[in-house]
């Protein structure tokens, strides 16, 4: 068959030919890595993507000289070699060849029934996928059984379309070619590719190969195997094997498969076949270790003698990915920088929360918006009281709320997961939620909250009362009926033997917002390499310091805030000598309180009744100074840097409870702790000259007083475009600048997060804005204005510290943009911090291409 | 005395001399070019700026020489010179050289007694003003009249000095000279002066003067003429004279003094002494035509001789400064240009509104921020329908809120002036009365309203019932009992006239922001050169119009929702065929809805039940959609372009309205309307792409529906910060780009106008921000984005139509920075055109300085 090499149209696979995947496709080129591995692969041709494309446009191949290449009345399969097996294709055609006079032959050797079967089968697909007709007719003759079957099949095909069922193999061949070239072409199937990353001029390639029947006399039969677990990563032989079957039939009948492993759950291949499954298991590895990936290899056995028909790139959990990476580079098979490239950052989140077993059934009692991922059951709840309440019995249970607000910190604190009636991606829920990593769903389409009544109705109309068991799965969005079964988080050994590497190799720091000391615990163990952001605010919600926040609010001169403020005091040392401590000498960089104070108060009747009676003052003053405080736009009302310069004394205190935590920290651990201080909400030079002169004087006070010398730097958080645009003259009185980009984006766009949620889903999908601009940065505009600012900066300052603190720190392509204006660090919440890391690390092994990226990804290069 | 002239410290004023305002100051000026003009000066001696300050540095001048000058046992005077008399100074010290020799002489021709009243006036004089002694031991003294009065003063001094008082005249006028010199440079002065717009350097002069004494045998006496009305600006001999008196006596004690001109209200200089009478005014005459401006003339008569003591421009008010300067232009005494720049822009406020007679007493009732200048009288209401109800009584009303909001704004029509409780100078109180040009008071100090029971407390406790008489003085920011007597507006010819001069001099544009047919009437009268900014939004709040508008937003779908908006459609198209009609061909640029939806819904309970019954839903159904589309930040939410993408149903009215309207008003007209449209709070390309292609089908649909073809264009407001970064794409579809700088301001902030009023005080006092970025552009910050927007977007489209509208278009620095960045126009509340006009004027002929600004500012120069 030596001449089938020098055929212009058709490439006879051999080890010397010039198969690539550019021209072929993948599964071509990884049929000739098998047969160069010496693995007996079936006589195989390979159809570049030009032919298919000719075939396509009307080109009809001489389909009589391809089959001469297989020898006499062969029978053929015609599967899909796209450039990536993600991008679809066309399904495989298998048993082109059966006719009237082949199927009469087969009986001879397999027996009739077997002969009729494999005809039949041919004839339903090649009537289904081939001539497009209507399935059910034949489906009916199938139901007859054996030849009768075969008769009414053949029978209702001439019916349908007034001809005859093609006898001839090359004419088979040639319309299962054209059939399949022309699916690849159709508008849908290259929108479908396109979708998922495929270039608008992605080829199609086809493989014919000789079927291995597994049917037939002696040990005969089909199967996969991989030497791998598919949830797990755990090396392990897996799959099926069935016998009197082909192609993937053990996985599609997999009752009446046997193991291939030895295995309690039944027979296996390994104790009935011991040869063909040592054989088998020696080809498994050769491949593993050549094609240096974990494969799924598709094999026949024809009375005993084994072939290998296909091996694609196991399928499998995110969990799975990193432990395979990680075991293939320990065992050198690739190297750590190519573990690091193979898992994408994004992957990382399954690993990071318990997920919904994708294999469960699912009563979805409602959907919104997942806007944070994991899942987890308990009891509904309406109020952040009924939380805490749960949380203290021990009860997991799901916080439910029309939305939330910051008094409900302490409830969702107490929750195992959120659901809000309103709100979009980044509603306070939505942003809170992910820094817990506490599974959320927001927006939640139709749902209506009574929180009186303590029930909710859903938009199918089911009611759910208070203490209903649900299911919060953040990942889809959909909260489902009753306790879903779980698959746990995944941060073993190889998920942080990756992230060693990843972090070995990157060159921009990462660090995580943290506010609490269970965030700060998170971070270390995600190994952030400092705070970049830590929210004092959170720290006044606990009821006893409220009530004192509560009276500093209502106090009408400097003396009585300050010593309202003074029994604050000790709280807040308290937070930040924790903070520091859990921290080890790793940089914390605390904002001062931010806010505004209505915030702070209640704004229900019972709650004003309430704070009337601690204060003492009649109900109408109290109520007549809440509205005096309430706001029409609170984002850009009194609260950050404004409050420190019109109530000094509340940014007095805080710079007291950090220096003084500074010195107790410093004393305790034996090492200087250098804290970091940055004042929010700036937007003129003034105000950082003006917070930066009082906290330099508390500074001096703390140090003669406890006779300490500290060091502490001092920066702003740039999240008004005006602070961006005036960073020069800004960086005169700051050690760094952390862009916002949460605010920054907000008055960018002139658009609030908590209010986008209404319209933001309308605008992604018509394309006015790409993407969501609170979960990308958006590079144009609020992207401008960082890298202007980060230039002005530095101009003044060349050692000025750059970050991004906010959502989009733990965001790749933003991290990506970051890496190129050359800051310093991005600080996301704690459970971004791993992708974060793996992401930075990815940018920085590209930057270098020191690695093929390609090659490493789909390891079907030699 | 020619050898005074080669005194090297001491100037004797001749009209050879070289006095300089530069040099001696504006009054050492002005008395030269008196003595030019003829006009008996008393002899009169300048110092330099340089001398003064060397006396101040500790330099004793040779003062026995400088009296010699003077003649033998003169008495002087001496007052400040300094380059602009709104500088300030020290007071003018007279009779200098009084002593006990010299009062015995005076006693021999003027009597004892008169020589006694000296000789105490000057003791007490020198005591205060120079000694800087407490003035009670001389008041004291005083009491006791004639010799013992002096004798008792004399023994005073030396009690508190223990000195003798001096005898020496040139120890006197020394201590005199180093008192006056010393006193310009202490610190408050320094910084006083600054305030007022001194440059840091500015030195003062001093005149000495010999007295012309006024008292004696005789008609003598002393008094002031000026040729002028001071508050109407009418040519008026006015002024008063005052016999046996010196100095400014005649104006300190007028009760006493008599009239200049015949007058029927008492006895005149002109019927008593017709002879000094004209004498007098040919020399005002004189002054008036060679100084080119209206002089006020200190004048003295000794034993019927007549001196001129002193000469200044006449006091004015900002009516009279205007019909002063045209009068001088009219009389080809000043230019047209010199008229022009005399007149400052930011002045003709006052004359736009009724002010409070600045004469009558006042009982202050609250004080707020002077949030929209003018004055009404009217009775309180506490309620829009209050308001609505008193103005179809035809009662003037005042109405007082906790703030307003775009409900309130039929009542704020009705009304004749607004106090809000809340706000600050940029909340929707404010913004809403300056462009109605209604006086308001925002951000009243301690004023509780309490609305249900029709009543507010003060600050100082005093009770303010529904129908209580009080007058707003919007200038001033204060509320006061009762009616106050009023000035009234004074839009007359003159004023008409300086503004027609000031057209024809500005080289940028004019328009005015006018939402309704009165607004557009008053830009027609105030020749605003058409409308910048129409917000349509205003016309939704008829009560008809209000309840189509809410069963609009209740509805579920685009179809239902068309056809609520279809019934809007001719009532739209009315008012913009209203609009085109008074606007007789002048551009109208109509902004598309820009609010977001809630605020056309109640929020409190009553009117949620209202809402119910109109709809016929239940309650729980409206209060829960109402709720659902209220917001956390309005100002960044669901509004502007955003609905015009998400529900575009609504700009497709819109557009249609404009068009039809187009096409009748362009028929009636017989000459073609082209009408602009302008899509608000845009912030990226494609949200202008969707957009103007339903306009373009709506044009063609109104096109093919009527046959009549018309033009139109399309822009953009540029409001957020993104879309001045975007401008570049964004004049892809722009024939204009319009900076909306107030929502601008807000964003490049973060700082919410209607919330800033809170701590705005604070900031601008501590100089965080120099002004209130909302009154005066931040050229900073804001300034940039406007300078890089446009300049992005003339890159694209050079022809690209540039303004700004909003409050600040018509402030006169906003407007220097747009001309200078070559803005096509600004565009301003229509009180504030003529401003904006005059303001326009002076930049330009600024910047072709064919006017020297100097010369025309003081009149000083011959």
């Amino acid at each position: 068959m030596q001449q089938m090499r020098d055929f212009k149209d058709f490439t006879l696979i051999t080890p010397e030919g010039r198969i690539t995947v550019a021209a072929h496709g993948g599964r071509a080129k990884c049929l000739q890595r098998l047969v160069r591995l010496g693995v007996p692969v079936p006589r195989t041709v390979a159809l570049s993507f030009d032919e298919v494309l000719r075939i396509a446009e009307g080109h009809r191949p001489d389909t009589a000289r391809l089959l001469a290449a297989f020898g006499r009345a062969p029978l053929v399969s015609v599967r899909p070699s796209s450039g990536d097996p993600d991008w679809g294709g066309p399904g495989a055609v298998l048993n082109i060849g059966m006719c009237d006079a082949r199927a009469d032959s087969l009986a001879e050797t397999l027996g009739r029934e077997a002969a009729d079967a494999l005809y039949l089968r041919f004839v339903m697909a090649y009537a289904e996928d081939v001539a497009h007709l209507d399935p059910e007719p034949f489906e009916q003759a199938a139901e007859l059984g054996g030849g009768e079957a075969v008769r009414a099949a053949l029978a209702a095909y001439e019916d349908e379309t007034e001809q005859p069922f093609p006898q001839d193999p090359a004419r088979q061949l040639a319309e299962v070619l054209r059939s399949m070239a022309r699916a690849w072409e159709t508008t849908s199937a290259r929108l479908l590719r396109q979708a998922r990353g495929a270039p608008a001029d992605a080829g199609l390639g086809l493989v014919v190969q000789a079927m291995a029947l597994g049917m037939g006399p002696g040990e005969s039969g089909s199967g996969v195997i991989r030497m791998v677990d598919v949830v797990t990563g755990q090396r392990q032989v897996s799959g099926r094997y069935l016998r009197q079957s082909m192609g993937r039939d053990a996985l599609g009948r997999s009752e009446e498969a046997i193991y291939l492993a030895q295995d309690e759950r039944g027979p296996s291949l390994e104790s009935e076949q011991p040869g063909i499954f040592d054989q088998l298991t020696e080809i498994a590895e050769r491949c593993r270790a050549r094609l240096r990936e974990e494969m799924e290899i598709e094999f026949t056995v024809v009375d005993g003698a084994l072939s290998v028909i296909d091996a694609v790139r196991v399928p499998r959990s995110a969990r799975a990915d990193v432990r395979i990476a990680v075991t293939l580079a320990e065992e050198g098979i690739i190297t750590p920088d190519d573990a690091v490239l193979r898992v994408p950052p994004r992957a990382l989140t399954e690993l990071l929360h318990p997920q919904v077993d994708p294999a469960a059934p699912r009563d979805v009692l409602l959907k919104g918006m997942a806007a944070s991922p994991g899942a987890a059951v308990g009891k509904l709840v309406f109020s952040s009281e009924a939380a805490q309440t749960a949380a203290s019995q021990g009860e997991p249970c799901i916080l439910a709320r029309r939305e939330t607000t910051p008094e409900d910190i302490r409830g969702m604190h107490a929750a195992n997961a959120v659901i809000t009636e309103r709100g979009g991606m980044t509603s306070h829920a939505a942003v809170i939620a992910r820094g817990l990593g506490l599974p959320a769903i927001v927006g939640a389409t139709g749902l209506r909250l009574d929180p009186r009544r303590r029930r909710a109705i859903t938009a199918s109309g089911r009611v759910l009362s208070e203490g209903d068991v649900v299911t919060v799965d953040g990942s889809t969005g959909e909260a489902l009926k009753g306790a879903a079964p779980m698959l746990e988080p995944g941060l073993d050994g190889p998920f942080r033997k990756l992230l060693a590497w990843a972090d070995a190799r990157r060159d921009i720091g990462v660090r995580a917002n943290a506010d609490t000391p269970a965030d700060a615990r998170m971070a270390q163990d995600f190994a952030a390499e400092g705070i970049g952001l830590c929210r004092t605010e959170h720290m006044f919600f606990e009821p006893a310091r409220l009530t004192v926040m509560r009276e500093m609010i209502f106090t009408d001169n400097s003396t009585d805030r300050a010593a309202a403020l003074e029994r604050l005091l000790p709280m807040q040392r308290a937070d930040f000598v924790e903070l520091f401590e859990i921290m080890a000498g790793k940089p914390v960089c605390i904002r001062l309180f931010d806010p505004p104070l209505h915030e702070f108060l209640p704004s229900d009747r019972e709650g004003l009744r309430g704070l009337a009676e601690a204060l003492d003052l009649p109900l109408s003053d109290v109520t007549h100074r809440v509205e005096a405080l309430s706001e029409f736009n609170p984002m850009l009302g009194l609260r950050g840097v404004r409050l420190g310069v019109t109530l000094p004394e509340i940014y007095d205190m805080q710079a007291r409870a950090i220096f003084e935590a500074t010195v107790e920290a410093s004393r305790r651990a034996g090492a200087a702790v250098v804290p970091e201080i940055m004042i929010p909400l700036v937007s003129a030079k003034r105000e950082v000259e003006l917070v930066r002169g009082r906290i330099d004087s508390v500074a001096v006070a703390v140090k003669t007083e406890t006779g300490q010398e500290f060091d502490y730097r001092l920066g702003v958080m740039v999240e008004t475009p005006r602070a961006a645009l005036r960073s020069g003259e800004i960086a005169q009185h700051s050690a760094f600048l952390s862009f916002g980009t949460n605010d920054l984006t907000q008055m960018t766009y002139g658009l609030s997060r908590d209010d986008a949620g209404r319209f933001m889903g309308t605008y992604v999908s018509q394309e006015v804005f790409p993407e969501d601009p609170f979960h990308t940065l958006d590079r144009d505009g609020v992207g401008e204005l960082l890298l202007l600012g980060a230039e002005r900066g530095r101009r003044t300052r060349p050692d000025v510290v750059l970050s991004v603190c906010g959502e989009h720190g733990g965001d790749p392509d933003t991290i990506a943009f970051c890496r190129e204006a050359g800051f310093d660090y991005v600080s996301c919440s704690p459970f971004r911090v791993p992708i974060a890391r793996l992401a930075a690390a990815h940018l920085a092994l590209r930057a270098r291409e020191s690695v093929g990226a390609g090659a490493a990804d789909d390891g079907l290069e030699d």
